[in-house]
């Protein structure tokens, strides 16, 4: 059996700012009341988890991080050892005790909580989701002969866990929302640094659908992840979680919710996750913010087995409400022909499937995989470049070690 | 807020024999060439991963504890630490090294494999199932004025894992199952020792079942439980997961599979898991041993807080294909009105959904739950003593403590 490594697995990036070490203690006094607990004199890598150690380094500062492409796929649900780390700032470190999440804005009743308050008042609920970034696959916008710049993800910025914690939709009606309220705001505790003053990561999401309630769209206050509290990389105490939506609109290290008639004014949701062109200002200011994740699929693996390669590999659908994974195809000719892949996973909402398919290897020099929704959505042959880099779903090819690269 | 404990999980089952400290090596001569790496000089509780001795023991030995019910319920997918465990013998320490599985009977070309070239010979999958004992809520059968024996199980043996191996059905094609086999037997490499001579746990389903290939419906030989290896209380390095059947299908320490045109003979096929009303050799030989999983609910938590209920369970729709939960409801005056609960998983194949609802708390004493599931099958309001104990499934009631317990 000869396993085939990921072509892009070996690219170790090594960070694009070796040291951002400012006193992060200091930028306290941007968030008001709520206190954190910053190890300001280690580099951030020295913070990582243990287990999380294991996962590719794409940007070391602030710290990027992803599995190796076939980890992705061996099982349905992340282990929380193998989701992908996104982070736009150091890491922080909050003391839960001190830890407050204010609610306000264009409310009846501002509140403040704690985390055991939060616990306490609202019934705890669990959610399927699969989280993915709006840049995941970015790296190969470079085969194109255009590099977007920009975290350079593989195909492994995304990942599926079961989140605990309570209805936002519910924690909203608590406070009364008023009825010029459109959008809902959150903001970490995180210290994004580079572009003037420090500021937390923030981002918003429409009422509509911070009011959804069904089952599989439902947006959380997240204190949990597969059944343990959330790892300091993924927010701990406290994260939202927006089934359907890219990984940029769940906020880590939540403790800001702000009721507005307005989108939130955060850079990463007027500047950064955009689908621009050009960098002229007018187009990013007129572009909307990325909101529901695109349909995607990608190959995690390529195995080959006597006369066989075994192929595997994840498909997600669009985010949009109650859609879902309808097929898979592979393609050995990079695309004038298709088979069907096997849907391993029965398709769930605002979840992937996982795939796999065997064929016989001989002659074969490419796999590419493409996918399709129950809404009809497709995935392009080829796609413009965007110059952030974003939603990158064309159909996704891999050539087989061993074969030669030929067309 | 008052956290309601479980009726029954004060009850501390101290195990029906204390001892079972047999010469446990010499058992190996009954598995052939299968080699074990027994500790018998170790009572069976100073063996269990460290873990799941959190667990609630319902019996000492064998083995048999399952989680507080409240635990069951915080998130949708079992953690590994709070699945049942359900063992009819001493747990064997199984040497991977030495292991082999083998498939032998009605086949062209039986085999034998080592855990890696099993691994290696068939594409790896994975699948979402519920794993359920048929003695589930036995305990609620000594509410009926009659005990029934066996392990005095509450509401937790039950739970929803993540499984990793290869499809039987495709092990099974790979071997060429001749034209007249039937059933196929499943043999652990444990040892059940008071019924005469010792003897490994056995289970057969019928070969249409074990070539199911669809999504959530196939039988895995899995060695992996939520991304890890499998503890050696859950079958370490390998058992058989059937979607859909009771727990007792599902072998652990899988070493043997015979494909023939019979079920297993196996005492725990033949005479153990059937629902029977009296105690008749006759009454037991004539019974169906029971394969698919019944539909069901409980409540596995009620909480107060301020002047409502907050009140938690699951269901499981029976295990027939292509079924789902449809609904679940709930009284608070035993079974006259009905109100509906909220679904808080999306329902998935041969997998749980989780359910809460909140209620005032005025005057209420009693909470019932039902279940109904989309192949129309509904949950009885009381139910027939059977003499084992099995396939409880009425509504399930749970007082609210400090309302007193009127009716």
């Amino acid at each position: 059996m000869l396993h085939m490594s990921h072509p892009s697995s070996r690219r170790q990036f090594m960070g694009q700012s070796a040291g951002l070490l400012a006193a992060m203690g200091l930028l306290n006094a941007n968030f008001g009341p709520l206190e954190r607990q910053l190890r300001a004199d280690e580099p951030a890598l020295d913070l990582i988890s243990a287990d999380i150690k294991r996962l590719i380094t794409r940007q070391a500062t602030p710290y990027n991080a992803e599995p190796p492409a076939p980890e992705l796929t061996s099982q349905w649900l992340t282990p929380t050892r193998s989701l992908y780390v996104r982070s736009h700032g150091k890491i922080p470190r909050i003391d839960e005790k001190s830890f407050r999440l204010s609610i306000s804005g264009l409310v009846e009743r501002p509140v403040t909580f704690t985390l055991p308050e939060l616990q306490e008042r609202f019934p705890a609920t669990s959610t399927l989701a699969t989280m993915v970034c709006a840049g995941n696959r970015r790296n190969e916008f470079a085969l194109g002969g255009r590099k977007a710049p920009g975290v350079p993800w593989d195909v492994g910025a995304i990942g599926t866990c079961d989140w605990q914690g309570v209805s936002l939709a519910q924690v909203l009606k608590h406070c009364g929302v008023k009825a010029e309220a459109k959008h809902i705001w959150f903001e970490g505790l995180d210290a994004v640094e580079g572009h003037g003053d420090p500021f937390p990561f923030g981002a918003s999401i429409p009422l509509e659908k911070a009011m959804q309630e069904q089952p599989g769209e439902e947006t959380l206050l997240a204190w949990g992840m597969n059944g343990d509290p959330l790892l300091p990389e993924h927010g701990f105490p406290l994260r939202n979680v927006v089934p359907g939506y890219i990984g940029a609109r769940s906020v880590k290290w939540l403790a800001k919710i702000i009721v507005s008639d307005q989108p939130s004014p955060n850079f990463f949701v007027q500047d950064v996750y955009k689908v621009v062109y050009d960098d002229k200002p007018e187009s990013t200011a007129n572009a909307a913010p990325i909101m529901e994740f695109i349909l995607n699929s990608a190959i995690t693996e390529i195995r080959r087995f006597d006369n066989n390669l075994r192929i595997r590999g994840f498909a997600l659908a669009q985010g949009s409400l109650g859609n879902a994974i309808e097929r898979v195809e592979i393609s050995t000719d990079r695309g004038k022909n298709w088979q069907p892949a096997r849907i391993i996973t029965a398709p769930g909402k605002n979840t992937w499937s996982l795939w796999s398919a065997t064929i016989p290897a001989e002659g074969v020099k490419t796999v590419t995989v493409r996918a399709f929704d129950r809404a009809g959505n497709s995935q392009p042959e080829s796609q413009k470049f965007n110059i952030k880099g974003y939603q990158l779903n064309s159909w996704h090819t891999l050539p087989v070690a061993g074969a030669g690269q030929g067309a």
